[in-house]
C-alpha cells in the first residue's frame, strides 16, 4: 500500500470530501483499470462496482468504440472556441440529439463540464430569466433538506444535504428555503404515504405563501433524491409540487444529474416517471458514462424566446472555455448511440425489477431497516432498532463499516453516514444482481458480528407481533 | 451556411456569451478540423487561430501523442471515483507534478473541470480555511476592476469587467471590492508608471483600512489581466500588493488561469515573473493545452496544515463527480511533457520577444492606441483619437469589424470591444509571427476605410508635436 503513485496521492491530492484525520493514516485505495463493471486496485484485487463511479458509467467502462471514438475527434479538432459565434460539429449534433430526448418543448442547451455547473448555471439562468421579464425582485429558492446539488457556492448553498452543510463552510443566505425531505420512510408522526404527501405539499403552498409567489423564481428539486439518500417521493408528489409552481408562475428545475440517461429506465425522468414538464433540467454524469466530463442544463423555448427579445443589444454573458467542448460531446453522442442500440433503457426496466426483488430480502436481516429506490438506483439504510428505526449514532459510521466489509468480499458499494447507495452500470446481468445481494447481505452480516464484537451493537429483540 | 450541422447550432445550442439578435441573424462560424495553429471551417476555409482556441491550445491542436495518450487511458480506466479515500495513478502523478512545477510550499491540490471552478473552489477553500482558523469575520474578498476570474455566480461576482457584470445577472453583494484596473495605458490624470502603481498601492492600503484587515480573507488577482485587456500592471505593482497581503494576513490567490503553462515564458508567472509567492494559484486551459477539460485549484501545505487538524471529524466537503477525472489528468501529464521536451517556455522566451517587437509597429496605424502585453498574451487598443485617447463608442463595436475583416484574412483575433486579442499556441514560429502581424495590420487598414465610408469615423489631425 505505499507506492510511488499511493505516497504521491497521499501527499498532494486533497480530494473531494476527505476526511482529514483518516486520509492522513491510511491515504487512498489506488485503482488502476476498469472494464466493464469491474474495477481493479494496483495490487490486482478485482472489485465488481455496484456504485458505478460515482452514479455515472452507464454504458460500462474500457469500450473499444468509446476509446476510437474520442481518438479521432482528438486527432480532428481536440479543441474549439464556442463563445459567441465559433460552433463545432459534436456540440452542434449533441444539442440537437438532447434536444429529441428531452420532454416537450425543451429544445436549448447550455454546456458545461459536471453536474454542480450544469447546476450553477440554472441558477444564473433563472435570475437572468427574471430580470429580463422585468420580474427583479422573483429571486427567493425553493429546494429541499436532502437535496444535493453540487459543489459550487451557489449548487452547495441550493443543496440541503445536513452532512455538506458544514460549519467550515459559508452558503448564500436568506433567499434560499429548504422544505422537508419527502423520504416516506421518515414520514413523521406515523403518517402514511398518502397523509405525507399531503402534508408536503401543504408545507410548500404555505412555504409560498409566506413568502410570497413574486418572490419566489425557481424550485430546484432531483425527481429522485441521490446522494440525500436515494428518496422516491410520495406518489403523486412530484406531479403535485410540479402543478404548484405552475400555477404560482415558479419555475420547475428538475435536477436530473443522476436520474437522466437510463438509470431508472428512461432518458429522463420527469416526463416519462413522473409525468412532469420541467422548465429546466440539469443533467450530466450518464451524459458521457463518465468517459468525459460534461454537463448541460436544457431549457424551454419558452424561456429562451423571454431572454432572446426585447433588447437588441442583450447577450448571455457567462460561460466556460470548455462549454461544448469537441471531445465530450462526441463521447456523449456515442454514448446515447451505445445506449440505443444496446436497448439499455428496457434493460435497466427489466433486470431492475429484478435487482428491486432480491435487495428486498435484506430486510431479513437484523441491521436493514429499509430498501428503497428505483431499478438501478438503490439504497439499503442500516438501524440499530427497526421497529423505531433507531439510528446508530454519527459516529459509528455504520455504512461505512458495511462498505468496508463488501470491499473486502470484492463489491464496491457507497457509504453515506447509514446507508450504502447502489448504482450500477446499466448493463449489469441478472447473475450479477444475484453476485451484488449476496456480497453486501454477507457484509451486513459481518458487520453485524464486528459491531456486537466492537460493543457498538446490541438488538433489541423484536416485538412478538410486527 | 445553413449546413445540417449549422441548423442544429442555431436552433439548439446557446453558447455562451451568445448575443440573441445577431445570433439569430447570423448562427454561427462551425468549425471542422484543428491543427496546430490551423483551423478550418465547414467550407474548408483555413485560419491562423492567434487566439489559440480561448487562451489555451498551448502545445497546438491534432497531434497524435496526445490522441494516443487519450485513447489508451480511456482503455485502461476511463473514468474513476476521486470521493474521500479513492485514487487514480494520473491525478495522483499529477498532483506530484503540478506540486513541483509551483512556486515554494504551493504542494497541495484541489481538481475540477475548468477555470471557473478552480476559482469557485479557491472562494471556497479561502472561508474554509478562514473559518477552521477560528476567524469567521475576515471574509471580504479584494479583486480588481477589469479582472476575470470565471463564470460560476461566485466567480463571476469576483470578476470585475463591466461588459461581463450585466445587470440581467445577479452577483455577491457587500463582500467584494473592485479596486482600480491596473491599467498604466489607461492611468488617470497623466500619472507615469510609477506614480500610477503608488496610486494603486495607496488605494489598497485604504481599502484595507476602510474595511480592517480582520475583515479581509482573500486578494484575488490575475498577475497579468487577460480578457480585462491583456493588461500587465505597472512595475513593481504585483510585488507591493503581495507584500501589503503578506502583513496584513491576507490570502493572496493568483488567478493564473490564462498566465500559467507556458503563455509568457514560465510554468507559474508569479514567481518567475513578478516574484511574489501567492498562496493560492489556480489554473487550467494550459494545463491541457484544451486537449481535455481540466482544472486546478493549487494551495500551500501551511493552508494544508490548518485546515487538516484540529478536529477529528473534519472533512472537506466539496468536490466534484469529475475531479482528477483519469483522462484528463493523463492528458494534462502528457501536455506537460511535450512542452518540457520541446522546450517550449524558452521558445515562447525567444520568439515572443519578436513577436512583441513586430506587433508594435502596427503603432504607426491610425486606429492603434495602445500595443501591450508580454511574449505570447498580446493586445492591440484601437481608439477613435490617439492624443486623447478617445474611444469609439462601444456600440460601434470596433473589435469585431477588424476581426471579421481578419477572419476575411485568414486570421482569427478576439475581439474584445475596442481590442484585439491574441494568444497563439506556444508554437508559433517567427514566419507565423510575421503573417499574423501583416494580416492584423491589414485587417485594422480595412476597417478604418470599412468605418469612414460608413460615417463612424473622422480622423482628428494629429497634433504638430506628439
Amino acid at each position: 500500500m505505499s507506492s510511488k503513485n499511493w505516497q504521491a496521492d497521499k501527499r498532494h491530492w486533497m480530494h473531494p470530501w476527505t476526511h482529514f484525520d483518516s486520509f492522513r493514516e491510511e491515504g487512498s485505495l489506488m485503482m488502476t483499470r476498469a472494464k466493464g463493471a469491474r474495477v481493479w486496485d494496483e495490487q490486482g484485487k478485482t472489485y465488481f462496482d455496484a456504485v458505478g463511479g460515482l452514479w455515472c458509467t452507464n454504458i460500462g467502462m474500457g469500450r473499444e468504440e468509446m476509446a476510437e471514438t474520442i481518438a479521432e475527434q482528438v486527432r480532428e479538432m481536440a479543441y474549439a472556441n464556442p463563445f459567441v459565434d465559433i460552433s463545432n460539429v459534436p456540440a452542434a449534433q449533441l444539442a440537437r440529439k438532447l434536444s429529441e430526448l428531452a420532454p416537450g418543448d425543451i429544445n436549448r442547451v447550455f454546456y458545461s463540464c459536471g453536474g454542480s455547473t450544469a447546476v450553477d448555471t440554472a441558477f444564473r439562468l433563472v435570475h437572468f430569466y427574471q430580470n429580463c421579464r422585468g420580474r427583479p425582485q422573483k429571486k427567493h429558492i425553493l429546494a429541499r433538506k436532502g437535496g444535493y446539488h453540487g459543489s459550487t457556492y451557489a449548487a452547495m448553498s441550493i443543496t440541503g444535504k445536513s452532512g455538506d452543510k458544514i460549519p467550515e463552510f459559508d452558503y448564500i443566505q436568506d433567499s434560499i428555503h429548504h422544505l422537508s425531505c419527502p423520504n416516506p420512510y421518515r414520514a413523521p408522526n406515523g403518517m402514511d404515504e398518502q397523509q405525507f404527501c399531503d402534508y408536503l405539499v401543504e408545507e410548500c403552498k404555505q412555504k409560498i405563501r409566506e413568502l410570497g409567489a413574486d418572490n419566489i423564481a425557481a424550485f430546484f428539486a432531483e425527481p429522485i433524491l441521490g446522494s440525500g439518500g436515494v428518496i422516491v417521493p410520495p406518489e403523486g408528489y412530484n406531479r403535485r409540487i410540479w402543478e404548484l409552481c405552475q400555477e404560482n408562475d415558479i419555475l420547475f428545475v428538475a435536477d436530473e444529474v443522476v436520474t437522466a440517461f437510463g438509470r431508472v429506465g428512461h432518458w429522463f425522468a420527469s416526463k416519462d416517471l413522473f409525468g412532469i414538464q420541467p422548465d429546466i433540467i440539469t443533467c450530466a454524469k450518464g451524459l458521457t458514462s463518465g468517459y468525459q466530463p460534461l454537463g448541460a442544463t436544457l431549457f424551454t423555448d419558452r424561456i429562451y424566446e423571454v431572454i432572446s427579445t426585447g433588447d437588441a443589444d442583450r447577450y448571455f454573458a457567462s460561460g466556460y472555455t470548455y462549454s461544448g467542448h469537441p471531445v465530450a460531446c462526441a463521447a456523449a453522442l456515442k454514448n446515447i448511440e451505445i445506449i440505443e442500440r444496446e436497448n439499455l433503457l428496457q434493460r435497466v426496466v427489466e433486470v431492475g425489477a429484478y435487482f428491486e426483488q432480491r435487495l428486498q430480502t435484506l430486510r431479513d436481516l437484523p441491521l436493514v431497516g429499509d430498501v428503497r429506490g428505483k431499478r438501478f438506483m438503490m439504497c439499503v439504510e442500516n438501524v440499530m432498532e427497526k421497529s423505531s428505526k433507531r439510528l446508530f449514532p454519527e459516529s459509528t459510521n455504520i455504512g461505512k463499516w458495511i462498505s468496508d466489509r463488501a470491499e473486502q468480499n470484492g463489491l464496491i458499494v457507497r457509504p453515506i453516514v447509514h446507508l450504502n447507495v447502489m448504482s450500477p452500470p446499466l448493463t449489469m446481468s441478472r447473475d450479477e444482481v444475484d453476485l451484488v445481494v449476496e456480497r453486501l447481505g454477507a457484509a451486513i452480516e459481518q458487520t453485524q458480528h464486528d459491531l456486537r464484537k466492537a460493543g457498538l451493537y446490541t438488538p433489541t429483540p423484536q416485538p412478538m407481533i410486527a
